[in-house]
Formats: C-alpha cells, structure tokens, sequence
C-alpha cells in the first residue's frame, strides 16, 4: 500500500511542479497536500530530480531557508534546442511561405503552442543569468513567444501597444522610426504597467532593422526600466547594423529569393 | 534496479504528458524512448491515470487502434474553478483598477501566463463537446487566454487584426461596429489561416455589447467556416441585449461606482 501511495504522490508533484514551471512550492505545500511527512516530500522530490535530469527534461531547483522549498526550471539540452531550431528553419524555408515584397507567413508559426512553448523555454535560459523581473514584447506577433518566455520564467508579461487605449489608463507613448520602412510610428504603455528600476527583457519574433525593439528600448527608459536583454526568433542577416546593439536572434534569415522561391534561413550560432 | 527505473520512468512520462496538453503519444514512442516492453509502458500510463484522477490534476485517454495512443487532457474539478474564478473575481474588483469612463485595467492580469494557463484549460472542458479545429481571437488583450485554449486544445490559433498588414499576404476584410462606442472598425484575416468548413471556437477577454465578438462571427462566416462557440473572461451584465446570441462568460461585471471605487464582478452560473 505504501509503495503504491508513494508512486502516485511522485506522480502529482511531478504534474503540478511541470504545469508551474519557475513557481517556488514551499515542502509544507506538497507535505500539506498528500499528508506526509517533509522527509518523505524530501525523497519524492530527490527522485523526480534524479528522472528528470536522467532524461534531459528539466531541472529542480531547491531554495533553502525558512522560505525555501522547490521549482521546477525547465531545461533543453543542446541537442534538442538544435533540433527545435532546424525544424523551426525547414517548416520557415517553405516555397508557399513567400509573400510579396519578400517578406515570410509566419502566423501559424507564430501562434502555434506547441511550437512556441519551447522557444520560450529555450529564451528563459538564454537570460536566465540576465534576471529580468519582467518580459517586454509589442503587439502583435511576438506575443505568444514572449507569453511562453513568461511563463517559462513565471514572470509578468508587459504589452505595448500602438496608439493609446481608453481602457488602459495613463499612459507613457514615444514616436520611434521603422527601421525599414522609415516611418514614424507610436507606441505606448500603461504607466502602471512597470515599475522605476524593474529589470527588463525584450522578446519578439522578427526583427530587420532593429527599429521596433530600439522603441521599446526607449520606451522601458523612459518609464526608468533597465533592458537586460533582447532576444528575437528570427533576424535578418541586412542590415547587418541594427538600431539595437545587443540582440540574441535564434534564427537568421539570410536571404528571400522571390522569384525562384528559395528562402534561406539557419539556427543562429551560439554567442 | 528495476523498482527505481520504473520510478523514473514514470515521472518522465508524466513530464513530457503534462507539457504537451491534448497531444496524442503512441505507445511506441514511450516504449522506444525508455526501451521498455509495450506492456510495462501500458502499466505506466495505468499508473499515471490513477494518480491525475485521485488528486483531480487531469485525466489520460486512451485511442485505441494501430493510430493509438493516449493523450494528457487537463482537467479541474468544480471546486477548483470556482476558486479560481473566485480569485480572478477579488483581484479584478480592487479599487484601483478602476480607470476613467468605468473600465476595469486588466493588462496585468490578461497577460499573467500562471493565472491565464488554468483559465485557458477551463475554457477547453467547457468547450470540448463543440469539437472546435481552431481557436479564434483579436488582438490583443485575448491573445494570452485564447493561445492557452489553444494550447489546452493542442489547436492553432487564429488572431485576427485590426487593419491589414503587409506581411500577412493577402486577407480578408470585413467592417464591423462596436457595439459599445458605435465606431465603425476594419478587421482582417490572412486568407490561407483558416480553410473552408473548419469549426470555429472564439475566445476574448471581454464583452460589453458583442461587436467584437459579432465582426469575428461574420468574418469567420465570410471564410466559410463556422462558429461552434464564443468564450469570454469578463462580460457586462448590461447591455442584457449582446450582438452575439451564444457566448459563455466566466465572470460578470455587474456594476463598476467610479464614484464610490467599487467595482461589483462575480463567477457566471453555469449554463
């Protein structure tokens, strides 16, 4: 009977460590919640460790002290982030995926879950040693992917938005210029929406010239945040002087070849 | 030996389960992976299923047949949803959210990925006999709660924008009015994202009148696919009367005293 409890307890906190990825649970939670002993929590939690790291599927992270416990950080290995990053380049370098103006259809990509969730898990630990405290993205695309970097992280997701919203409150706009198309546009954030000195990371999906994320990077100044990082899923290769210094690309569009519909495009290297 | 790799074995599958919501995984792939007999990856999933259902953390199902498999579905009980509900209900009536003209700020909530994951999964059991193929919303604020529906679902989702955009190829067009400023809006769909007769689930952060939810209605009509359910978090209890004639809201926002700062919003009854 003893065996059998222990088993299915294992079970259950590997599920509810895995759906909180970054979430400190304290052991009196877990001893609390299956009516054993913190020792026996201690062991629980040892062997989850044990499969997980055997596996490749993430690590437990323990906090100690009087407000310590255990999270669950998720973790890729070399290999499977490489293997994400190929798949992600061949299902991107698709013929029908060329739109006019050279530009690539990446919604589906963009929006799919399943494909997002460990990009975002491969972003978290890119800037895990840069200890944002909030993600940034702007509307639209990069959404998803910098939600998924979030959660991954368990920190609160920041929006900026085109124009200014009734619904939102005060709000703190800047103008910035398109890398690309060179023309000016506006962006905003809700003034309450982070506080002076908060640590910032910057995640979205494209980037060309680099004029957006400069925006953001102007925009988080502004309300007196520090940017600690950007991180894009695709750049392009030209301009090779972006508006921003330091960005992470996963991906690099190299080159659109409209008229024989070749897209070249490869995982980034490491840096 | 064998009693602790059968341990870590089974806190593997419920990792790689637990991450991939509604993902169909063959019994081969998990007999492959740990190279292990058929039988013993059956004993396993039996073993995972008893322990989700005992402590109410998601269910398992199996397919049967040479495609088979099983799949991890999440799951709360009743008195789970109504804590969260609850909870969402208590945060979204603090004083201070209230802004000018009566809204409610909501950002930081719509775009917290640990309070929007469990709502996005009741959404999925509510809707789940509907059979949707896609998860509709419109940016922006929907965005995190219709992607973790979708995630739930293992659906794409669709995100339809305001305006049309260069980079999305050719699009679908429809104009709409909202139902609470009685402004005349343009929203639009790439023309590839959705494919005639595909079943259509809507979900959005908030309703006032249903003219969001009406423009989606029409432009997914205008595609050739059908609407089989609309979600939305929020809705107002006023006007009774919406634009849409079946939706189901989580949370009812009964009255908002910006002169008194109180804010009435309660749990929906189910329907």
């Amino acid at each position: 009977m003893e065996k059998i409890r222990r088993q299915e307890r294992r079970i259950a906190i590997t599920k509810i460590l895995v759906d909180h990825p970054s979430q400190l649970f304290s052991l009196s939670f877990f001893s609390g919640l299956f009516i054993a002993a913190k020792s026996t929590v201690c062991e629980d939690v040892e062997a989850i460790r044990i499969a997980m790291e055997q596996f490749g599927l993430g690590k437990l992270e323990t906090v100690s002290g009087a407000a310590g416990g255990i999270k669950y950080i998720p973790f890729q290995s070399e290999k499977r982030v490489e293997e994400i990053l190929l798949d992600l380049s061949t299902k991107l370098s698709a013929p029908d995926r060329i739109i006019p103006g050279g530009y690539i259809f990446m919604s589906d990509l963009v929006f799919n879950a399943h494909l997002m969730s460990p990009v975002g898990e491969i972003f978290m630990n890119r800037f895990i040693a840069a200890a944002p405290d909030y993600v940034m993205t702007v509307e639209t695309k990069g959404i998803p992917l910098a939600y998924s970097t979030a959660r991954a992280f368990n920190l609160p997701l920041i929006t900026v938005r085109s124009g200014s919203r009734v619904t939102e409150g005060p709000t703190v706009s800047i103008n910035y210029v398109t890398g690309s198309s060179r023309r000016i546009q506006t962006m905003s954030l809700p003034r309450r929406a982070i506080p002076v000195g908060a640590r910032v990371l910057i995640i979205d999906d494209f980037m060309k010239a680099g004029g957006t994320a400069r925006g953001m990077v102007d925009l988080a100044e502004e309300v007196g945040a520090t940017v600690v990082g950007i991180g894009v899923l695709v750049a392009t290769a030209e301009p090779a002087q972006k508006l921003v210094k330091d960005y992470l690309p996963l991906l690099i569009l190299q080159a659109v070849d409209e008229h024989n519909k070749i897209t070249e495009i490869r995982p980034a290297g490491r840096n």
